[in-house]
């Protein structure tokens, strides 16, 4: 598997759809990417590559996946790393003690939370989502690894949409994107 | 990996919680199930049986899972079957066009949506979840599946709450339930 094999996934099973979720707004819809096998494995294995050394070994200790996309991405990165899955969810949906993390939308506020005793400190963890936009999801899960006393060794993103500038909200994180729009 | 060592984990691995989502609901969190890499993979397995014949041979063209923790076990369902992932997701979600299938909760309803364009007529679908409940979800995305012309071959879940009698609103279809409760 190439980086060139994935650019022809991409450019073939990633669609545009204008004017979703709102009038203006391009949106990038993987469904037909997840629909295809051979296209999916090969993006399992690409992000996966971001929890790995140079010599194949996993370097982290869990994935966590964002709701809801990102769980499709996250949980087979996870089997594919041989470490646990870690979901981080919108409020109100874990049912055991959580740490919250809320951030500004466009025109609204969100929350998210994962679970106080999904990480252990120490933990190295790789965040798996399909795309980074402003920021603001990848933002607060990372702070809300640092509440458990665990380290973010990476983001790993089928899409980074680069004009919406998320990286800079990253720090010193290593952001892995498939494909850079 | 023998039913036995699915029921270790499961009596390890998924913990009661009191009162969630509302009180006297005892709430089934698996969380703790899919942050063990073993239990993960062992109930991946165990669940992608309900999409291959007695050979092994997978006897299915697409595993749909519903959102949002269905999607945590499906997706790695269908690369363990070989075959490609389909999202049903709650209302507004997916970006190109629908079908949509509308049923009753207790005090509201929901509905779900599938692409269009996500199945062939003549498909055989394997449908993931956590949990089988009322049957609500899983007769819903029943319906979405018989729209597109194709036909579901299994449900398969983690946990049956036999008490809520979701196995008879499902028809024909087999199920698999890796514990009934």
């Amino acid at each position: 598997m190439t980086s060139s094999d994935i650019d022809r996934y991409f450019d073939a099973l990633i669609r545009d759809i204008p004017d979703f979720p709102k009038p203006g707004v391009l949106f990038k819809d993987i469904t037909p990417l997840l629909a295809d096998h051979d296209a999916f494995t090969a993006t399992v294995q690409a992000l996966a590559a971001a929890g790995r050394d140079e010599s194949g070994a996993t370097v982290v200790d869990k994935v966590i996946g964002m709701e809801a996309r990102g769980f499709i991405l996250a949980a087979p990165v996870a089997l594919a790393l041989g470490v646990g899955f870690v979901p981080v969810r919108k409020a109100g949906k874990l049912p055991s003690a959580t740490y919250a993390v809320s951030y500004e939308l466009e025109y609204a506020q969100a929350t998210l939370e994962m679970h106080t005793d999904a990480l252990e400190a120490g933990d190295r963890v790789l965040l798996v989502d399909d795309v980074l936009a402003t920021g603001g999801t990848a933002a607060a899960t990372q702070k809300l690894v640092g509440y458990a006393g665990a380290t973010v060794q990476a983001l790993a993103v089928l899409m980074e949409l680069s004009f919406l500038h998320g990286r800079e909200v990253l720090g010193q994180t290593p952001l892995l994107a498939l494909r850079t729009l």
